[in-house]
């Protein structure tokens, strides 16, 4: 139980971690674990649109697939180039002794591997969460983002990212309530 | 297309939204976004204990458990007593024209009622994420969450949550990591 | 003493509960006292140039007149679709066993009515507050607020009201110190 | 009504000031604004109980008091010792060409003399702004409180301000919700 | 060491002293702290290229030469008409009994004077670090800088300053990483 | 001069970056630029008492002895376990067609070595801008820092590193100010 308790507070401290990125954006702020939930959350709503996918595996691995940046810390594009964090290192301490700790180590390597339909989705929702943000940031006066909306779709791989991606781009942040806005 | 894409947007304002019971406990700031990852983390952890639960919908749950706060706010305890939130009208709303709108309500109303494993597994999630919270806090010098933490435990119903929080309550913070520190 | 004591530290309570509009509009940030504050002063100038009104009453309704929010939490437009505030049961329980308590509860009820002058300078002076941020955001780069301007102003009643909104607009929220700006 | 509307804009950035002291103490934070509401708010709460008082020019005041604070700043204890604010210099510009002008000085000299019955209570609604925060904070775990609670006591001039601060230091700050729980 | 002790706490409060002209620009936020590093910084780039400069005192006077606003406070442009600093007041107390005490007032006086070649230089590093934090706010979209950054540049005195301020205004903030930018 | 705006640039990011040491401790906010800061005025202390150090050198060292950061982030304890950074590619990459380049690279080899006199010095401001700020925490209230304070003291190097440290453990935090209050 000990070591399940470590882990809970070890996924608690993504909470208190920045995502580095958006210094370097000049504009905006986020959390690992909001990041996080958003990954899931648009990990659940595209696998909605393609039946063909577990959706047990696809939420699991948008919840773990940040995890071992409790221990590396998390690196932007600028820091990636003089920084190697050794996740492999990272998540085998932080699963020792934890009894389900081998299925957070697999997904996390599939998650990474990007080979299987699953990987290949939690790897583009993990981008539409960024391009959800800088979508929000344009509309609401930042310039940064214009300069690496394109940048951050083309990473896209899947079908049903690029769509998702489209369709971000056609729709200002607030529709969801302000279509319905009458004062 | 469109329909999801305004529900990605409104999923995303959960990390603009913080969670109303801080003011009142004096200490502390959560967004509902880290809360609802924190949630499913917690799901994770706890459905890996219990076999017999089915992993994708408790994780799901937990990810979808907080959505209709977008649209209703998020009420603390006293502001529960004054103000009622029609969370019904509020998912109803959220889901329309979405295609699978309807795993969404069902979700949620499963949760709400607490009585499948796995809604009594996501609401003791939902209160453990908490109950993490106020240890950190009391670990770091805050006076508030000792009041509170008694409550907060009382409201457990699985064994698998008591016994979480009591080994939550045995453990400092910062073990995770301290444990293995030299300098 | 003691419930006048409570009665304070329940209006305190003010300064650490902020405004769930500025969400949603993706910028800017305000306290529900900060508001109160510019509502009170906005009151005392539009006083000023209306020599019928009762001063002593515009502003007493001024300062109390989102005390129930300590209770019920602030809602937003979207917020009030979903979420219905028992702002009358917020306030007999604050005002319980306190000596002016009717005191309280006839301002509230008085500015809701929005019948009387007094009043009607009020809730202008609450929206007048709002257009004034909205200008401050508008003129320091944020998106947002044309589109919400239109709106805002068109909730005024009183002709000073909108004759106010109309220099608002006409004027640079930095006028006031950079027309006598000499390096 | 340009010069009015640059008033209005002179007082919200009242709302962008943090007073200075908290820096000190070490922990806290308020803007200016938040201060004026909640001394305009026990102001309200004390000429209530001192019949005598003349309400609209104590609320007036308490609104007003800190305006000049626009143009020179707050300046916190150690400040005042290096550092003179011409308040008149700043008050005369501040009402240059406002047609209720000489109201908000008469009022701010007032408050300054402290002689009246409504400055006193307004002085010392000022100390009691501060000593509610100073209890919420040694209520919630900050150690700097104790140290200043003693000293802001003693600048208390009015037999009423006394019995409120006695009150204060014997109220829980969360005892106006907290008597009413049940979970 | 007591004194040098209590010096080093003194200096470590420019940590928490936020510059109070960013709330009248509207955007933004820096330190005192923050902005003495940065003028440090331009200082040594500066008197790199400048090879007679005594790079020295240049550093030392940087780092020094806000050390008073910790008794003072930080004033900006409006503050400054309505507020009088004694600054040699509180530099001869935050030095007194310490033993290279005269060092610092040394330093100060000289860049208060402007007249060497290591003041002038100090003094323009002063105003370009506040040129390259507008220019970083105009670029991610803030609206104020415009207004102001003519003016900052107008107050350089070297050569070396204003083709510093020149090449600034030429380069986007984020050019010394999106150069080598591939992804 | 490009390359040289560019290098100026670089080291503003230092005011974005936050220190990842505060998250895991729980408490406390810093910035690089920041401590950067303090280091410098540190060395500017501790050089006055140990007359046979450089002053020059001892001071440019600390103004860029994290300059590095800018590129590769701020690694705390945990995380320099799992991710290596590349210090000295960032620094080539930081200095390329600087003019002064090897002067930064050189002075940051010396501080990175620890062997000489001014470098000996640097590493012990470092760590004395931490304990300051521990300190501080400590005197308002925190409980981790009782858990760091020896830990940290104990890399100190230097005597006057060390005695410096065992008065600060002796002196509050507010006393440079607090021992001439007088109300």
């Amino acid at each position: 139980m000990k070591q399940i308790t470590n882990l809970l507070f070890e996924a608690r401290i993504l909470k208190d971690i920045v995502r580095s990125g958006y210094a370097f954006l000049g504009t905006g702020r986020e959390t690992i674990a909001e990041h996080s939930f958003m990954t899931a959350f648009i990990c659940f709503a595209m696998a909605k649109m393609e039946p063909k996918v577990n959706l047990e595996k696809v939420l699991a691995m948008a919840i773990v697939h940040d995890l071992a940046e409790a221990r590396t810390g998390d690196l932007n594009y600028v820091e990636k180039k003089y920084t190697r964090a050794d996740e492999k290192k990272a998540i085998s301490h932080l699963i020792k002794d934890v009894s389900f700790g081998n299925d957070i180590e697999t997904l996390i390597q599939e998650f990474n591997l990007g080979e299987t339909l699953e990987a290949k989705l939690a790897n583009d929702a993990d981008q539409i969460s960024f391009i959800l943000e800088l979508k929000k940031l344009k509309d609401t006066g930042s310039k940064g983002p214009d300069k690496w909306l394109p940048t951050i779709i083309k990473r896209l791989k899947t079908d049903s990212g690029k769509k998702m991606a489209e369709s971000i781009m056609e729709t200002s942040w607030d529709e969801w309530w302000l279509n319905d806005y009458s004062d």
